[in-house]
């Protein structure tokens, strides 16, 4: 009863989830979109107030028009409106609205002033966006996973105690964006100034399914940065946000600079602006943090406690099914009643079919959206399927000759918080379809074209895009 | 009857200009929007297109899904879309989406692995974000002025000839955002090229007033790197553009890096993806690309040759009537008849007025949305305004102490294609009314308050913001 209410009614307040969508048989049928960690739907409220907006939209700061005073007020709501949804000290720390969450990691690498000798200690389980900005700056040590895939805190700690002063940062995620699993990021904070380091937490997996409260400075468990991004949180209007020490950002200039970053400018001397506006160079996405700033309203208007309640029994009763299908391997310690310890993210494989195919039937024949591969973490794909150093190495030269045919991945199903068991229902009788047809013997691949230069297999069918959408 | 037909045909196609805004006299009149340069509103089409794709909103690049499948062919349509548009050769330059055209200029800075014993030649009429992203990076020298405020070419050759092989990028504006003045871009290449150097054209202003051709990177006219922001040509969802020779972009690494830049990464390698994903790190702005794609398919429908009429005699009927003014200074060598190498940006002064209260009293008097202050061109207005270095020191300092009290600056007016002279009528009206009120010894500050801190002038009555726009 209660998912029923509960996804029937926010389903109302998401655009799209009608689209019928044409499969491979000639027939449509309503698209199920299970890539909700790569990027969810709108909701309503985001589109309704940019809509309504546009009749008042003006460029912000030293417009004296009142299109523009209007512009700008709200444009500087929005900023307290995000750092009060995560809990900000509004006087230490600065709102920093960029374009996603890997914009706001690689502007702090830039922030952060490191140099060669200097340490980041991340994780294995990693998005490539915490883990590669890290890279041309620093040392960069891998925190190790635990026979499951989960972080092994005592592993933190022991690096920590090693590398001492060096580790000028801990950069986490709050969840993964692969098998969904939470991490304790306040314990983590804990631990981290413990050691007088300080803590990054990569919340683009985590802020749509959980609330999130950095708490106050003071506090040894306050998140330090935190990093995410609208577009995961059904405002997908290009807008990311990187919250952290206003004292990060006033040891020298921005990374980059120009338009709206400065109070002066001579043609020797830049005086930099106040923060924000001194890490926001140029135009800013007006628009973008319209749409945030109405999807966090909503999202507070719903309340976390509902959608948490109904992520999970998504899960659970996903899990559930999947664990009755042989054929079907999840990976990590994926079962039934982890949902508190988990997001709504499922990675899985079918014995012997390929990822990319898997993918490519749901699509085409189902018309379930999911994502497949590596989903921009390599190493955390390679730790949870075992691959050898000489596996992994052989995989990196094929796909740098462009040579996808033999890419490691898995299939991934990922949850938003408007879909239904229903929904799952039609997914698991999929699965179960395909396996049935796989093990009679049927050529799965018959319908489609194996490109190696991608590693996905299109479908032979001609879709005609243009007839759904055409600029 | 042409500018009647023209200026009401296209007025049908924007959103917001008939939004009818609160004035001092606590009535209500049309937002005149005289401030196209910081930012234009949006064409209708390109909302619409924005609308009607939500229903089809996923993230791009290997989801398997319909939605995803449709999303990506679009993003790749507009990469495509605007690489046609200014006529770039496809097969030698990448089309990289960024957030603005700031974030296109600190990129190149990055990508063209500059020393310190490099030298980037910019000019002293540039945006500062055209200059601030070199600073730290290289040698800035600045092309010098004639006393009109336009370039000296002369000077390009000579600092060429004096520099030699050092000089590894001319960067100069397309056109003016605080004079309009329209630089000879492709003559400009030319010599560049002479020199073997290479061309930036910073094409923020241009693009939405004349057509652009970058031409063929054989011809010694090319223009090699192009940077503009959607927001300024209709279209202000969050988008702007870098394009350039592909060979730049692989030299190195991206200067962000993360999701979607790479083919594969291990524990101690990274193999970067194909252009322009190396250079598009995160999950892209596709909305911000729609709107962009939209706007550019329209604007080819009109065509540059009505726009260009239309907004020529937009701009010299504006100055016929400013020149009438005794108490108006114009700065550089505005003119009626300069039309064509001027865009409709037009910055004046009217004696013994502050900037700031004359850019107030036109906004809450009479519902005219400009802009004033130095439009993040603090060199140019300097110049413009004849202050010696002891002023502009002076100026500096005080800035940096936030005492806004006495910032130079001038009043900007810019124009869009949708513009008419019955607009221009009411701001000369009402620049007439200021002028005859201030002669009678009308205290003009009566109403406002003055913030030294922001060196605005703030109406004493509230407007309520929230009235008309909420979150």
């Amino acid at each position: 009863m209660f998912e029923r209410s509960f996804a029937s009614l926010i389903r109302k307040e998401i655009i799209g989830l009608d689209t019928q969508v044409p499969l491979m048989n000639n027939g449509f049928t309503k698209y199920v979109n299970f890539d909700n960690a790569a990027s969810t739907p709108a909701f309503k409220v985001s589109y309704y107030k940019v809509k309504k907006f546009l009749h008042w939209y003006s460029n912000v700061h030293r417009g004296a028009g009142f299109k523009s005073q209007i512009a700008t007020k709200i444009y500087d709501d929005v900023h307290n409106i995000v750092a009060n949804f995560i809990g900000a000290d509004k006087d230490k720390n600065t709102t920093i609205f960029v374009k996603n969450t890997t914009e706001a990691i690689n502007k702090l690498s830039y922030s952060l002033n490191l140099s060669d000798g200097d340490i980041v200690i991340t994780t294995l389980m990693e998005h490539h966006s915490n883990i590669l900005p890290w890279r041309n700056k620093a040392k960069v040590i891998y925190l190790q996973l635990n026979e499951n895939g989960r972080l092994d805190l005592t592993d933190l700690k022991s690096k920590l105690e090693k590398y001492g002063k060096r580790v000028k940062l801990v950069a986490i995620c709050g969840a993964s964006n692969v098998t969904g699993y939470i991490n304790p990021i306040h314990k983590i904070a804990r631990v981290v100034h413990n050691y007088n380091s300080q803590l990054l937490v990569d919340a683009a997996q985590l802020i749509p399914h959980r609330p999130i409260d950095i708490k106050s400075n003071n506090n040894p468990e306050h998140i330090d940065y935190l990093a995410f991004s609208a577009h995961k949180m059904y405002a997908p209007f290009g807008t990311g946000v990187l919250v952290g020490p206003k004292d990060t950002f006033l040891q020298q200039g921005p990374d980059y600079s120009g338009g709206g970053t400065i109070k002066a400018v001579t043609l020797d001397d830049t005086i930099w602006a106040n923060l924000p506006d001194k890490e926001e160079a140029g135009t800013p996405n007006i628009i973008g943090a319209v749409a945030l700033g109405a999807t966090i309203k909503f999202l507070e208007k719903i309340g976390f406690k509902k959608i948490v309640k109904h992520e999970n029994k998504l899960l659970n009763y996903t899990l559930d099914q999947l664990q009755q299908l042989e054929e079907v391997k999840l990976y990590g310690a994926m079962k039934t009643g982890n949902a508190k310890k988990q997001v709504g993210v499922i990675p899985f494989n079918i014995t012997s079919i390929p990822h990319s195919l898997v993918a490519a039937i749901l699509a085409n024949e189902a018309g379930i959206g999911v994502r497949n591969g590596c989903f921009c973490a390599h190493p955390y794909i390679h730790y949870l399927l075992g691959l050898t150093d000489k596996e992994i190495n052989q995989s990196k030269k094929a796909l740098a000759q462009e040579d996808y045919s033999q890419k490691p991945g898995l299939v991934r199903i990922s949850f938003g918080s408007y879909n239904t068991t229903k929904e799952i229902d039609h997914l698991i009788n999929t699965l179960q379809k395909i396996i049935k047809r796989q093990q009679s013997g049927f050529d799965l691949t018959k319908n489609y074209e194996f490109d190696s230069t991608s590693g996905e297999y299109m479908p032979k069918k001609d879709f005609n895009y243009d007839h759904f959408f055409k600029l």
